[in-house]
């Protein structure tokens, strides 16, 4: 199935809810799409159009409400209830992440991570229970789990993505430096941490140390 | 000045130059453009293509020669030799990406971190030296640093992302959850955590827990 609205929008949502979410604190009540977009570094038009896709009409000459457009993206991305999130591999990266979302993104939990080292499983680490490889197939259809997070080394990455997508997760975000083959119905978001520098370094046309 | 080569280009060539690496020690000599695509993930015209972008001719007949296009890569990416890399922002995030890149990527070297934190500052952290922001302006130009890495909350990020400019910075990898304004001539790749996961969690199609 394929989605009807566009990856890229989506994640312009989220963006939008949390600058929504900060105006909010501050005690501001309305905005105008053009104080939205200048925050969110987009065009008032790709604002407008992001809105219109969740069918969001606001009223051009008061401005949206802050409120109820926060509480209507919130409804569309399903993030006004908490979402149980699995992360498989709990070593540096997967302990950064899981502190990062319990501190700072309740409406994301990390339901449970696995690992393969003996050091770590059947114990709590940053928040999280942390179980043996072989549970996967155990606790994720238990915790009704849908989304996972790989924090691995690329030799065990697609093993562990197989072992997720068999034990029902849909959706995976990648941060193994490795490509990953899923079938056609799992969402995947490659966020390959050396690729992204990279580029960023080659683009920085950086002058090169002596070898 | 734009780049001539699409920032999606660099980032695939960066993955070939990876696992052609992983090849070479594995003792695999020559390599067809359907075997780098299927490891890569990508489709065969895709490969030959990106190769052509960077002047690269292989024998169709007989395939790539593994070493030469390994090498060949790195000299377009300029990573035949080590980068040097700032980080703001030593965190969990920093610690575990300053971590990785110590011990899985030596090509690039975190040559100085920078954080607020006087606990954390003037000692060395998961190899790094960390300083003060207020060293910023000093060491980034003493240490010919051109690519920063920003993993840092989001109310300070604008600030620090001026920061680094001002001090030479041509390249920022963002992982703060909140856009960044930067001059045309700074190249900005965002990795917003939160707003990849969400997206991730959305197209998971995850049902929801009772709030």
């Amino acid at each position: 199935m394929k989605p009807a609205i566009p990856a890229n929008t989506v994640e312009r949502l989220s963006l939008y809810r949390r600058l929504l979410e900060a105006w909010l604190e501050k005690g501001t009540t309305s905005l105008y799409s053009h104080q939205i977009a200048s925050m969110a570094c987009v065009t008032p038009a790709q604002v407008r159009r992001d809105l219109m896709a969740i069918g969001y009409t606001g009223s051009p000459s008061k401005g949206y409400s802050v409120d109820a457009l926060e509480e209507s993206i919130g409804l569309f991305l399903g993030s006004d209830r908490v979402r149980k999130i699995a992360l498989v591999g709990m070593g540096n990266l997967g302990r950064a992440l899981t502190t990062y979302f319990t501190s700072r993104v309740p409406r994301f939990r990390m339901a449970a991570a696995f690992d393969t080292d003996p050091r770590k499983t059947g114990r709590v680490i940053a928040g999280c229970m942390v179980y043996g490889i072989e549970e996967i197939p155990r606790i994720i259809p238990a915790e009704g789990i849908r989304t996972a997070v790989l924090a691995l080394p690329a030799d065990s990455a697609q093993e562990m993505a197989d072992r997720l997508v068999n034990a029902g997760i849909k959706g995976i975000l990648n941060y193994a430096p490795v490509p990953l083959r899923l079938p056609a119905d799992v969402f995947l978001e490659n966020r390959d941490v050396t690729a992204s520098l990279e580029k960023v370094a080659f683009f920085s046309g950086q002058p090169r140390e002596g070898s």
